[in-house]
């Protein structure tokens, strides 16, 4: 185990009607919220309404709009609303996107200058509004973490934001909000999310403690996403993946593996940074080629593990036969569920795979991984998944 | 899954070396703190002096000697220091029931009246002083819980405070500080967080993910708990117990499971408030007896899960021989750790068992679990474990 200092003080409330509790969670923050939310589905179903009724004795400002891939206009909006008007709690109400823009809102409003500076590390994060999220959708585990990625359509700029100070105060995750989700959204949820687990997974030194607690992770998602996905309105199934779906992006279950690099997730920020895809679809596009890749002796025990425990495969095989078993259960699994599985079935060409490998490995960047990838590297797993 | 109000505020800092970093956590919760450590082990290992040396800009006052099963006299005496010097923060150094001891004292230091009020529940708590701990035991967890057991010998009560007010704000997790730990301590260590983990697995309902990550925190304490007694200075084994045993007794691993009663530590607790036993090795005595006693058609499938995923047994039999099987397995595990695995091993025999059992259970106590048992039940689990 490698060493580490880890705190998560968001507070998870979950289950059916527990918005119930949203004045009480909201009371302590302050009496002027700024909603947060995207392009109105909210509205449709009723959870628009029952959030204004239930806030009825507070100052709301909106920003609505946020799209996926939040953009960084929305994030200066949303500053500038909450700097005005004395905003002094943001309230979330969407998937990940909605609450990542939120994060980075609440930052902004605490800082004088452009948000820029600080979603670039230029400037530090000092502090930021306390952040308070209704969760919609399970994918992104932003609602256990202190993440916010943010999109610059302008400069090809996907980039997350890690700060302490954005932790969600409380998340709000009633399972029956997630009823609603499209198939299309719900596979690439989880896609997302698997993916969150596999970063943690295929790293140098990981332990058995974290091993188990991934594996059973991704299994309740493999499971849960199925049955989702037949039966939209299962609660226990909805409600596995929202559960796993938080923890996923949490470090709590590899608490002490060696950091791996995020790789997959390094290509799939360029891939949205040019083409605005949505990100678990491009995850899954892009996750059993990164994972040919980098199977190597060094990495080969990790696939074997996760062959075994995960996919069930029987165990008593030459490991390099297990791994690639493996690698083609993980790309079957994503088919399965409906994800289009190359890029060109998501709208891009090999026009700019020369640019997007550099933006992604370019000097050196993924040289320090767990398994390094080289600019070449990238583009051969680009052009593999055209 | 059942609805759920979740958070642990604690930090945990986790590593070799990672006490360095204990004056610049301290410093944000004041300079005068009260030091509370055991029986002077660490004045032995160097490591009270370390602390002294770290902490030399601090106004140190001292609470020494806590006890195993920590004694309510302790509590008493430490919330008068600090409320009689005005003490800003509490550092407990050594195992769970310093700790446990040390929570207790941070809350009664903030309430004028008894702290037995506070600890008993007959007033609520409403603010604790901050916690901070060094552990040198892997046992309790209570590095990452918001509990404090404490006992009154004189009323042969054994009892647990919870409240959100006593999370430590930050627990540092050295593993080198285990390498002393005895190997019965060791291995009653391992049995009471084990023991933590059945209390939250042995339930209904309980997820795939529930499960998964209970199994996953068995299994390596399981695994390294062996490796530790053979190698006391094994820097992983160590490592993966002291992350296990800080999150078998966290509810993250088990969230949205439905409350089981923590039957065992009902029976336990009363043990030790009749004649201060070592706790883990209680629960591993009377934990055998209680499965083979709450087996049945309602809770057969959970044996057998564990039976299967934890310890490997074949499924391809009878659901009862599995069951069965697994209790058989789990007392010989705990017997190949050194644990005594009677009563009479640990110096009780069956004169107070009327008692005991009417304390742990009379008054319909343990009517309302998931597997009930009335006051004969528990005289039936304690005469067999004799």
């Amino acid at each position: 185990m490698v060493n580490f200092d880890f705190c998560t003080p968001t507070r998870l409330v979950f289950g059916k009607g527990v918005i119930e509790k949203l004045p009480s969670i909201m009371e302590p923050l302050g009496k002027k919220i700024l909603l947060v939310y995207g392009g109105g589905s909210i509205k449709k179903n009723g959870l628009y309404d029952k959030v204004r009724e239930l806030l009825k004795d507070f100052e709301i400002f909106e920003l609505s709009g946020v799209e996926p891939n939040p953009k960084y206009e929305s994030v200066v909006n949303g500053a500038e609303i909450c700097r005005k008007n004395g905003v002094e709690a943001v309230l979330a109400v969407g998937g990940g996107s909605v609450l990542d823009c939120s994060k980075s809102i609440a930052a902004g409003a605490k800082y004088d200058g452009e948000p820029w500076d600080l979603i670039t590390y230029k400037v530090p994060v000092k502090s930021a509004l306390p952040i308070v999220d209704i969760m919609t959708l399970s994918a992104t585990g932003s609602e256990y973490d202190a993440n916010s990625v943010i999109s610059r359509m302008d400069l090809n700029i996907k980039t997350c934001l890690k700060s302490e100070h954005i932790f969600p105060t409380c998340s709000i995750l009633d399972p029956t909000y997630t009823f609603t989700v499209s198939k299309r959204q719900t596979a690439a949820g989880a896609a997302d999310a698997i993916s969150h687990v596999f970063e943690k997974y295929f790293t140098a030194p990981s332990s058995d403690l974290a091993d188990g607690m991934c594996e059973a992770v991704i299994k309740s998602i493999m499971k849960n996403v199925v049955i989702a996905l037949e039966k939209p309105d299962d609660y226990d199934a909805r409600a596995e993946l929202m559960v796993d779906c938080a923890l996923a992006c949490n470090n709590v279950i590899a608490l002490g593996n060696g950091a791996s690099g995020w790789v997959a997730h390094a290509i799939e920020h360029t891939l949205s940074a040019y083409y605005d895809i949505t990100h678990g679809e491009g995850l899954a596009i892009i996750t059993p080629h990164w994972m040919r890749k980098i199977l190597s002796e060094k990495t080969v025990d990790r696939f074997v593990k996760y062959g075994v425990n995960v996919l069930g495969i029987d165990p008593a095989q030459d490991k390099f036969s297990i791994a690639n078993k493996a690698i083609d259960m993980t790309y079957s699994f994503f088919e399965s569920l409906g994800i289009p599985m190359t890029l060109g079935a998501v709208g891009i060409d090999d026009k700019k795979i020369d640019e997007m490998a550099f933006d992604t490995a370019g000097d050196g960047k993924l040289a320090n991984c767990y398994a390094p990838l080289t600019v070449e590297d990238v583009k051969e797993i680009l052009t593999n998944a055209l």
